[in-house]
């Protein structure tokens, strides 16, 4: 891989979706995650084994997989909150597949107590089983970690706070993170300032960019991470998923746009732009 | 003026045709000017006293203006490199129309010794006699300083040289200084430094934002630059002149997709988009 390659980490069809009203057959969803393959996508996060009454969009995520071909070079992302969802994983997991499970964590106490109903020390405890069962299974393990510049209750993050969270994170097991900029409000120098304080202990490869599009910043939030060596960002086809805080207002930085700039820059993707259009074209029907 | 608005230098008739290969006809000039006026643009940059042998492109600039409509709300900007252009200006100009006289430099010595046959030191003291001209006859100073962050013959700018030579030559008279990514290899991290190195001494609103889109991150330096209170910023319609040190690649950021995003970011700029948009297609046409 030379030094030119930027990995996208394709959220539409999980974290995109889950923030859409509409629910959509496991068919539908199975056609877009095809579409995005075939596009070049290599890592697509495809469903969440969670409380099918928290997420009913999420609620067929067995199905989805039980339906998706096994292909040679695509990484399928589930999102695994708890040992309960890591054996709907474990009972639903293909033979031939190569999976990635995702865990999520706040760096902001008040985001953690809304939406993960305890601190951030005891959501970092209560993962353990699942990264424990999957380092056991030999399955990729990825870390989110969310509200890494603003926290819609605790107002800005503190740098160092995102670094500590990060570090308490990979102590449970190895694992990229992935750190998403949850209001969109970032800019280029905050995101400079949290990246230098997470950078200081941790290897840029295993440091990934999550940026929303709310505030309009996210590619130029793209244009500073890729200079402090990042080479991994999230992305939802379409701009799926919209933002939860601003209804109508753009959330997950569109990847049609994220590869636009990466090609622009001169970096490789191995997406095609005309097959990702199509898969755009695809998710905007389905929303 | 409300902190949010934002200024758009357009550029595209001077700095940007002079780099384009062909030489248009008064009229053709002051139909594109027009087209830029209309869509709300009211400062613009539309010619260069300068010899008719080193830049025939902008030969006919005293019958440009002598065609120019006098507007109550748009200044007219004209590059003035000596007396001798100050002479030129001075019988060119008209009753009632306001006027902008810029001068030009470079923050690094292989760039002037290039392009100006100078040192830096030198090309400051040879527009002082403009200068003065200019406060004597109550026209408004500007000053371009470019490679501010990369030079082609001396490579990286460091900072403290850019905030010196702004200082140089803002003690010769009161001016706005607009600072050129000439080579258009800035990224949001070096702007950021070479910005918080100048503003150390200068106010914010004296400083104005000129990005290339060569390296494709026009857009995400001006986002950096908005975050340290710049309100100003160079453009070219439809992206007119290139880049002269790649042909064929981008040079000035074009008019169109700063006002995009400034909108996106929410900016105001006074500037009508649909109308921009034709002065686009125009620019596009007369290139």
């Amino acid at each position: 891989m030379s030094a030119a390659f930027v990995r996208i980490h394709e959220v539409g069809p999980r974290d995109g979706l889950q923030n859409e009203k509409a629910v959509l057959s496991v068919g539908r969803k199975v056609a877009l995650i095809e579409s995005l393959a075939a596009a070049g996508l290599r890592d697509i996060e495809v469903g969440s084994f969670v409380s099918p009454v928290r997420v009913p969009q999420m609620a067929d995520t067995d199905r989805v997989l039980a339906a998706l071909p096994v292909l040679q070079d695509v990484t399928y992302a589930v999102l695994v909150p708890n040992i309960r969802g890591w054996q709907d994983f474990a009972a639903a997991r293909r033979d031939g597949a190569a999976y990635e499970v995702a865990v999520f964590i706040s760096a902001s106490e008040g985001f953690s107590r809304s939406n993960l109903n305890c601190s951030v020390a005891q959501s970092i405890e209560n993962l353990v089983p699942v990264a424990q069962a999957a380092l056991k299974a030999g399955v990729r393990l990825r870390g989110y970690v969310s509200c890494v510049v603003d926290c819609p209750f605790d107002g800005p993050t503190p740098p160092a706070q995102v670094a500590r969270t990060v570090g308490r994170l990979r102590d449970v097991a190895p694992m990229q993170v992935s750190l998403g900029d949850t209001l969109g409000r970032a800019t280029p120098a905050r995101t400079l300032a949290m990246l230098d304080a997470v950078l200081h202990d941790v290897p840029a490869e295993d440091i990934a960019g999550h940026f929303h599009d709310t505030g309009g910043r996210a590619l130029a939030n793209v244009a500073a991470a890729l200079e402090l060596g990042l080479r991994d960002f999230d992305s939802a086809i379409g701009g799926l998923g919209g933002c939860p805080y601003a209804p109508g207002a753009p959330g997950n930085v569109a990847t049609e746009h994220l590869v636009a700039l990466l090609h622009r820059l001169g970096y490789v993707t191995g997406v095609d732009p005309d097959r990702l259009g199509r898969a755009a074209k695809l998710a905007k029907e389905l929303r």
